[in-house]
């Protein structure tokens, strides 16, 4: 009694077939809402006296004590039989008897699958939410820790202004924000009971899918049978939204493991949350944030994996589906492996103050600043920025830094130059006077930061 | 005046490098979103004090004119000059003279471009939105005129349990409605305005961004400078939108190409929506719908191209950001072809209403409900399921039709059938016996059908 | 003793940080070919004098311990310990003392890793080889045991005209062929050396790399250490190879799964090789070849996955590396299994000879033939095509079949139309005509079999 | 008469139709391909017998006289008029008149398509192929002009090892060897001409595919008819190489911006292939590097997309197939023109030699020579590799260079130290000791140099 179905058969499965079909070596994991699933359907049967009230309290039951084998991690899978849903079968037959032929009544393994799925995805989102949260809250703490601490600012990996540290580490808890808010979107739409659409077409037996929905705390019932055996976009949006999340961690872990390269100098790692090399004994290694950065890699490939399998499927269900769930678990596991340990080793970390003072007191990164002095002196901006760039190279040329330059000098470029301008060669200055609403003004940051606070209590 | 930069150059750029990084052949399509940033940027300038209200003014009035004329299609772009916004600016220069220098007061290309796209983000999620509508209304309006067909529903491409086809159909509008719910849900991420971030860190000018977001229709200012420049999640959820929905639009395409090959016969389309072939006279092709079917993968190319562009980079800007844009239009324009192609095509359809009969006439169709029928008896399901299997396997042994079986020999796998077994060989009685909430049942579609003429309103 | 490093460390490692870096559960696989790799590394070590004869002897004879355990799928491999390196090196360890320290002399784990993997790429490309053979077996029998059979060959999935199975069986054999020679070429690139490479530029110590690569088999020696370590394009060319083999398959399930179809009929699985379903009692699923299809998105996902994990890495090892195997290891071993399962299937199908008359049976696909009839009188071609579209358009209108049109009709057409066009109306005479080099006529198809016949031997 | 096909439609193809599926906009960059093909196929029907020799000659003359026109960029693309062949074949009949209807005889868009597609892929192979030669002689050019400065060498971007930043660069040229191996192995598969196929099936007519093969220089004809319309492997392949080929640039990128940051300081391009900022007036970007990182999410995304498309079609052609030359053009132009850039950027710039020395004066980076030094004293080499850790964590604790350790402290953690020690703290010492085969020495590298001059003459 291994299998739900075979009477048509005359011949065995084969055994490459057996084990080429077979799922429960990953779909085990939906082995609790499995359970809680047919638990809440058999409850449904007897209530509706689509079976007795007795036979539908005796599975409950016999599903009640093998949930609670499950949650012991005393559940024994057979990996003879082919996926979660035969597995929990077989055991209820063996614990109740005969009745327990009672439970596959008006319900399709279509339609159980994807009620297992929505569950999972659903747990898994609010998961997921929470340990990004935690590396927020990490990012947001050593913000704190190093309020007072200038970098240089990049585009294109070139120094460009002076940012607060705490400035870019709060563009990161921006992104984790919106992986937040896309998560939730997704689980608006996870949140549909699709049990009761039986194999496609729904069932002619009286069942109550709106008593399914409230005992699974689902917010509402699929519309269309065929549709909700067919579907697989919320797969697709938790594999899209882990991708772009993903794209965020590697980003971030790039810029750490540059800070952590000796060129530049700005970050520390505690030992613990770094490894060595087998080779060479001076070796302190980003490991961790390199497979964060490659993680990214992973994700993308679980997104295509299931993007590829659905395309131009024909309506409704068909088994190249089955190759959902692998996708799924990994994008999900990796990404809570990821968060982890990217919060953790943020908290173990360093800033060298030292470095950061040496890398921002490059004048160049004034530049702009003193631009926008021209600015308010009424320089039109273009001739502005053209005058500083013909002083950035005149300084090129001579090797000097910009405050080497005398007073008589810059007003050959520019008579709008006077002496406050050497005030304005310090990066400090010029984080303070980016007063812009979303600017790196101190001022601007705090804000931030008090905003965050609160938003991630 | 070509460039926007330079002052600080001492060699002209090489030609290779100017062809190489050139933008203007596919970003001169946001020269619209750039002149309306610009006007409110100028305007703003004006207002804040930071120029002259007068030079505010004739830049404003500059740019007006510009817009007139890229609205008439009649703006000149120069490929010479790398990008839209030094197109722009050049023009504008040429118009008004040097006061032009002033417009790019406080604002970077990097904010400027983020603005640009976005806008343009906002106004093509409504018009995909409304062209979805467009074809759910097609497919409605489809399923109405068609509703008393019944078809074979499949899983496996196996005939599984008869449908109603309004039923198939109204599945394919519940996928629209997600999709454009996806949209929806990115639209509120697109509707945050980055201008006034400057390069990466605000600017020290006097900046107001909440009188900018106002002008241009923004619901928000975006709160981290570093974050504002360095994003485009807007763009790979779009991306990733057009990713599922053009998925679904695949699975469309492949049932109606289905259904269109003589050995299913159950579609016709127009000539008009059909090709022929150069070599076989007698043919008669959906190209359109192979297209349509092809055109995932170009919408998957183009998800992953901006996903692996974004992998890796550090803060904040970085030119290989350059290259969201080409994705993104192209996704957009071929997912606007395929929208508008396929709502006219079905719209043109016809359905071979016998040949709907004669495949929906296969009696294993309704093996279900004989199986249910039994469970109604009070048979257990998996032993109602057993007999009825062995039933259909005599039956394929004696190659003969179920209504072909005597009742005696019925009643030898179950003694609980009876008469009315032989009304339940009919597709029509199985499809209205489907009267679970979401199931195919005419009174259930008609509800759904009655659903979606209220939403699509 | 676990770690192949920790001098320099005051700290140990972080428990998160064990966890998420760990690749014993997947790097396990390489223990054979680690072993390998190190008994010839301490044979050359002890040949070369860099360490003592006798210290290598007994190194090379705890490995060959260690190789018999894991032959004999003894070797118990402790999870806790980081990686396969590390596992085989404490096992040393506890097998032979002190020495076993000696074993890492003049080698890192970045080259001794890339060896393990091109020794494991090496054996699978000859297996899977080996497999994609037997698949293309197993279609030429098929081919041969239906030699006979006429099917309508389709473009567009619309009748196009009619060929010889067997022909279109062997258009799949000839996609296998390249397949394989796709393989062999990446086989030439896997067979080159990295050992001796050390961390990354070659070591201080008097190795012989030709002895090694002699000793494991290897065609040559890398001949720049920074390449050879940051390496993995032979992985992604494996990976490259599967995807267009496993769209290869896709595309061979999805003409099986459509010949299954009732509405085609052409084809039946044995029930060994088909599943059922929980709910449908008659349903007789295609489901392996539902997987195999399914397959393509799995091995794309594995090639994606590799190619952004290498995107942007600086030379030369990065710990991103890592994630280097699970791609390859999923992606060989799905591809072993659906070859084997799509080997036995076809063997026991079995073509619906009755059927394949009836849908070869459409005059129109002789269509293309009588245009050709036309040319041979003289009429040019696009106007031979003309008419005949004339014709087909007019027994449409008529729904009469091209043999109940008379010859009266046929000349209003075209005068050069005689009696003798009857004839051609007939699926197998318009085979027999493809008499060009690589037609479907018998006689090419005939000598296409023997081709393979002799090739595959 | 603007098409191929008409005479059973009673309809005019929809406008909507004819936008969405005319491939003009691209496929006009077969013209030169399609017209060559064309030369030949009428030169084999005439000598054929297939049409009048004199109509041949006509036929060839009017495809010459546009040749000529294309050859020159005078030829007209009507956008009105489908395709490249629909376009050829409508100018032709303008030409010489009625005699063109002749020479689509015994051919379709099928196979006619497939043979441009493989002309244009020789062709670009040849292209690329020099192109990449190129590169490799600008990094052997720069390799040679730098022979003498040492680097550190980089795993995980940490310090690892001193190498020859000729080495490195022989890096590049190893992998882009073996982007030129595999374009030549795919070079092959493009090499067998499908012409002569016809839709599917082959011919009725009697044509000679083998004159075809040598009049358009193709080593082989296809030998199976629906294979040789239905096979886009060679595209998948080209696309395959170019995305581990910008996967291999991206690297290169990525080192070079690394170095150009000015904390690495490494490396100086030339003004003439940097870009400035609209902002900052002192920025000097790297925005070609940039690009070329930025371009393999491009060629990954093309590779996705055929794949993809591929993926389930039923056999044999498909429209869907169409969605092959956008990918294949964009992934080939793309590539051209990073090829390009990179080698005259390359050929621009300067190492800061000075910064060289500084950076690799990191005493650190000599560990695993002193560990290799105490080995080559009987020391087994985990205990060397442990007392160099600790003695490296001594030297952090103390915040000393390993230099400045007395040898009395050194001899505390192993005996086996002497005075020569600090001789081997020194990263040009350590370069010159790596003289194992495929070392950093500079007998190696300069042997390596040696090698490349002689194999990219």
């Amino acid at each position: 009694m291994t299998k739900l179905w075979g009477g048509r058969f005359k011949k065995k499965t084969h055994p490459l077939v057996e084990k080429f079909t077979s799922s429960i070596v990953y779909d085990y994991k939906l082995a609790k809402y499995d359970v809680l699933g047919s638990i809440a359907h058999a409850k449904m049967l007897g209530k509706c006296k689509i079976i007795l009230a007795k036979d539908s309290a005796k599975i409950v039951q016999g599903l009640k004590s093998i949930l609670g084998q499950i949650e012991k991690g005393k559940f024994a899978f057979d990996k003879g039989v082919e996926d979660i849903h035969s597995n929990i079968q077989n055991i209820l037959g063996k614990k109740i008897g005969k009745v327990a032929e009672k439970l596959h009544t008006a319900r399709s393994r279509n339609d159980q699958v994807a009620t297992d799925l929505r569950m999972y995805a659903k747990e898994e989102i609010k998961n997921q939410k929470s340990k990004i949260k935690n590396l927020q809250l990490a990012l947001v703490n050593f913000a704190k820790k190093n309020i007072e601490v200038v970098i240089p600012g990049f585009t294109h990996l070139q120094h460009a202004q002076p940012v607060s540290l705490a400035h870019h580490l709060l563009a990161y808890v921006e992104m984790l924000e919106r992986d937040k808010a896309r998560l939730s979107d997704t689980y608006k739409r996870c949140d549909v009971l699709p049990l009761g659409s039986g194999a496609l077409s729904g069932t002619s037996l009286p069942i109550d899918r709106n008593y399914l929905a409230k005992a699974l705390g689902f917010a509402a019932v699929s519309a269309n049978s065929i549709d909700a055996v067919s579907d697989r976009d919320f797969v697709l949006e938790i594999l899209a939204n882990v991708s772009i999340l993903s794209m965020h961690l590697s980003r971030m872990a790039e810029d750490l493991i540059l800070w952590m390269s000796p060129e530049f100098g700005l970050l520390e790692l505690d030992d613990a949350f770094c490894t060595g090399s087998s080779l060479m004994p001076q070796k302190k290694n980003p490991d961790v944030l390199e497979l964060v950065r490659a993680n990214a890699g992973a994700s993308y490939g679980n997104l295509i994996s299931l993007l590829v399998t659905m395309k131009g499927l024909p309506l409704s269900y068909n088994r190249d589906m089955q190759l959902d769930k692998l996708p799924l678990f990994s994008s999900l596991e990796d990404l809570n492996g990821c968060l982890e340990v990217l919060s953790a080793s943020i908290e173990s970390a360093q800033i060298n103050k030292n470095q950061a003072l040496i890398l921002s007191s490059d004048e160049l990164l004034c530049a702009t600043d003193l631009a926008e002095y021209l600015v308010k002196k009424g320089v039109a901006f273009k001739e502005a920025h053209n005058i500083m760039g013909k002083i950035v190279s005149y300084a090129l040329g001579k090797q000097k830094f910009l405050s080497e330059i005398p007073l008589g000098q810059w007003k050959k470029f520019s008579a709008c130059f006077e002496k406050d301008i050497y005030k304005l060669l310090d990066s400090e200055t010029c984080v303070s006077a980016k007063k812009s609403s979303g600017g790196t003004s101190p001022q601007q940051v705090k804000k931030q930061l008090q905003n965050w606070k609160k938003r991630l209590r």
